[in-house]
């Protein structure tokens, strides 16, 4: 598969897009501000490609261990009701994971966090952001 | 992790959940039904499980195989603008993955398809289900 060029304002070639947790060489995983989805992380390719299926083989691997050791952690941290794993990239079609720690209470529960809502906001809920940097690092480190 | 046992009322367990592509031992491929999306594909796991973390590792990477494997195939045969992966299961919470070759001129571009529609519909596209399912055992034979 021959790898489409970057469009030149890739956003997710030019910044972090968002509080990075943890880093590697390959994928970065970031914290989403949003007051409604506590937790809610993505995980996101450094360089650019568009689809899973421009990756080789060991690094669709390696993508989604991180992806569900983010899973893992959230789970572990935040004990939601469900998780929601997500490669949409129709806006910005740089490789991207959304990992969604969903509660029944939450602002679109049942729906997706990209349908209309059901309710005017979620619950608050406190995550140390910083805490699940850590762990994460814990969880990836090599060896 | 304990496994919850699985809702006595799960329709994921009790039905095939679409029109069968392929199957085999540990999921199965289903066309879904929805006149905008023609190649909108789930893959689901056969027994009951939640998220992707209660699965063993090689249980999660041969379930990433069989939706990446679909994902090659429609990208093969449809040449869509994105392709979008999710694992949701707020509503039915037995692991299963969309798999759903997207258009810029789909119903919902570039949102994703379970947001309010951008347009009343997608144009008509043309999809041979039978002939996808004989490409998908082919891609997905042992050996």
């Amino acid at each position: 598969m021959t790898a489409a060029p970057p469009p030149r304002d890739c956003e997710l070639c030019r910044e972090d897009g968002g509080v990075v947790l943890w880093r590697d060489a390959f994928c970065r995983v970031v914290a989403v501000d949003d007051p409604d989805y506590p937790g809610y992380c993505r995980v996101i390719l450094n360089r650019h490609a568009q689809e899973m299926t421009d990756l080789a083989p060991d690094e669709r691997h390696r993508l989604m261990r991180v992806v569900l050791e983010v899973e893992a952690l959230l789970r572990e941290a935040l004990a939601p009701d469900k998780v929601n794993l997500a490669s949409l990239g129709n806006m910005v079609p740089h490789l991207h994971w959304h990992v969604i720690p969903r509660f029944r209470d939450d602002r679109h529960f049942p729906a997706p966090v990209w349908a209309v809502p059901s309710r005017d906001r979620s619950p608050a809920r406190r995550v140390d952001a910083a805490a699940l940097g850590q762990r994460l690092a814990d969880r990836l480190a090599p060896g």
